[in-house]
């Protein structure tokens, strides 16, 4: 437990890292940078001190049940945590019960990623990816309605950022600029332009192809969402976005080894998202829930499975892209095998 | 390339037979014949249409993503598109996005089917059937709540020709001969007797066997449906029938070698989906999407997941009964292992 | 058969006492004067004439369908079919028709149980316990609003014994002690503490260790669930205890050994069981069904998925700690392999 402790702040910088697949405590840092100004900005900052403590609890609770070592020092076991600390304060007012709930929802999150690999990547050659955090969050969130000591801020979830609703057309071209970040921001549930672009810029410094296909995958969404006639309000604040984000770079460059027809393919599944994204919105909402990132969960999972029909060594991850990298969710994958 | 281009016609009619697990192009000229019979008695043409370009699309899909080539060519990459096409505009009002929309779905649906493929069939033995059909198309319909350019036609949702609503008893014995050929043709959402009777002609011309099986499903659920007392202008449209067909088809027949045993299991099968088929009506209804074919999805998969315990060769299709059959789900199942 | 025949009393009893774990006739026995006595209490006898045709039925399916002899004799294909036949005439008037969905809802749930034994078991090392239960009643009781025949008693699905119902607060230290007992009542859907008693009796001439495990989590779920302000009228029928008494069992008792460890792993699980408690609750109400006890078969699954992660052996019964026990559903695990 020694040789942990030293690591936990790196490990755990990692963690928030891993949400964009990469495995780099500056891009860690940066990921909290834009968190931080969300919350300068809105004046909200259960939501960043949340994803600091789910981060911290997932990691410490993977050591403490002995989980694979590297995977731990990789941030593999943080990613999902981060998420359930960031959003529960997103969607539940400040109360002591809530903080408990953090705090437990973090640990739970490990053991859901622990049962996530053990089953649909050990057996199935699919990454958990963030489907851990949606599983987690869908149950904290609708939870809460059942407690007296957390309230549920809004039947309709609000975002801590939503500083834009009520737009009714997207008219600007400044305004297209604000929604392409806000794409980016927003997997990390910030409606907030600025955070976009500093988590950009942490993807940017782990792996240029990275950060391209996050790029590709904002526009891919606001073209599709525009053109099939989505709300405004909703397309504004990105969160039509968020969930091809994470598509694009997933299918595009993480899982599947980049080329003409993988791009192809992975064009296909960010547009994919982005109707799956308007398929979950409405299929949650009678649950009280939001969606979170379960429309990129759903569909890279699908586009995945069927690895072996696309490439001969498919499911290998871009290891000579990134600064520091040599574990990726894939290496996850051979642990548990 | 060139080689495939030859047979995409042939392909595509194959892709069709499949729906009811045929692999017989005249079969498939059958099913089309069944539903532009019915466009033609109802004046819409789109689902007709539809149908044609998700079968093109889907297995076109298959060959660029270069997929099994015998499975193709048997059809099994077809069938889900076929159906995802005629479903959409069943649901969806004619617009330049449906449009969109079907080739995507379609396109989709083959990603979605060999996602199924190298999971539920190649590691846990069970056929995915039409069961990427109803993912997609639940993704799809729910979808179209969320796009200005998508118009879901009617919150609940209405078939092509329900020129049937709004009876209240079923008196007539003709109504019951009617009901036992909607039962057939709703699996291709066409609730008119006449495409039920082609469509079954269709399947007495690839197999007696798979008749027969089909004919006994829709009595099996019209004296179930009936006797439990369900709605009777929903019983009257053929909606309470198509599931079991299926079911009793792909129990009794297809993926169980028939036998006195197994037909008692299929019949419990078949009544156990009449029931499924009222609860996943009340179960999806609140995210205002039809259940499609997910009674027999379901219960077909849970019937056939333990099939070692029912006989020493299951899963064997009864190639010898088809004109010209030499593959099945079955040989998906096997190829990707 | 002949020698089949003889047991199927034992056999039955012993399919009563797997609900809790045990393969013990005498603790099936008194699980019955057990809900004998809600229904003395309560007047409602269809409860318990239902579980007995449930466990019966299931037993005799297994039998019919050639399933595993001695995962037969040890009751592990009545337990589903016990609880099935106990809920549906909990939540459905008594009618002809609901006999008949009675006897084809546990038929079916042996089916379901051994499709589950054959995948999630088989393939994933994670026991079936009461999923199979709770997949057959939902949709049982879902279907159950499509049928004339059928009438589901209340919106709001009301339990037999709810007699309690209307109270604010729980002040008096009896009434906690009554929680108590209900707590465990309500895993056989009793929300009456005599009844909970003389199962949790039951459970102590079994095994020592899974009585302390289930008095522990009876425990841990009045605690949190009053902690955290879940309604009091709800708390005080038992209702969010019957699924963590079922993990704190399952995780620290019977499906891992028993250590320091394992002791926290399991007080997590249980309290998080608490918290699905609460979202599952919200999350099924839209279809207007229970949540029976999928809030422990949830966290259960996700709990002992990774259990690799914990203990060099995990997975291994309490063997040593129950009279006659020497199959458990682990040993159903290794049979199906």
């Amino acid at each position: 437990m020694a040789v942990h402790k030293s690591n936990l702040l790196t490990d755990s910088l990692k963690g928030a890292s891993q949400v964009f697949f990469m495995e780099n405590p500056l891009s860690g840092i940066l990921f909290f940078a834009a968190m931080a100004y969300a919350s300068y900005a809105s004046g909200v900052w259960a939501t960043t001190i949340g994803a600091a403590i789910g981060v911290v609890i997932a990691t410490l609770t993977a050591r403490l049940l002995d989980c694979d070592d590297k995977s731990i020092a990789s941030g593999l076991f943080g990613f999902n945590g981060v998420l359930v600390g960031a959003a529960l304060p997103t969607f539940i007012a400040v109360s002591p019960q809530l903080w408990i709930y953090v705090v437990v929802g973090a640990a739970a999150s490990t053991v859901v990623t622990a049962a996530f690999s053990a089953t649909l990547t050990a057996k199935w050659g699919i990454p958990g990816s963030t489907g851990p955090f949606v599983l987690t969050g869908w149950l904290m969130v609708a939870g809460a309605y059942s407690f007296g000591g957390l309230l549920v801020t809004g039947d309709a979830p609000k975002l801590t950022t939503d500083y834009v609703q009520g737009m009714a057309t997207i008219s600007q071209p400044i305004e297209l600029v604000q929604i392409f970040f806000r794409n980016i921001g927003q997997v990390y549930l910030l409606g907030n332009e600025i955070s976009g672009a500093i988590i950009l810029l942490g993807i940017f410094i782990a792996s240029i192809p990275a950060g391209i296909a996050v790029a590709a995958g904002s526009l891919v969404a606001m073209v599709v969402s525009i053109g099939m006639g989505a709300d405004p309000a909703v397309v504004s604040q990105g969160l039509y976005g968020f969930s091809p984000v994470l598509t694009a770079l997933a299918v595009g460059v993480v899982f599947l080894k980049t080329s003409p027809k993988v791009m192809v393919y992975a064009l296909l599944a960010t547009v994919t998202t982005v109707f799956v994204q308007g398929a979950l919105d409405v299929m949650v909402a009678p649950a009280g829930i939001p969606s979170f990132t379960a429309p990129y969960v759903l569909t890279m999972y699908l586009f995945i499975a069927p690895k072996k029909l696309l490439a001969p060594h498919p499911h290998r991850p871009v290891v000579g892209h990134m600064v520091g990298h040599d574990h990726t969710e894939a290496a996850l994958s051979t642990k548990t095998t």
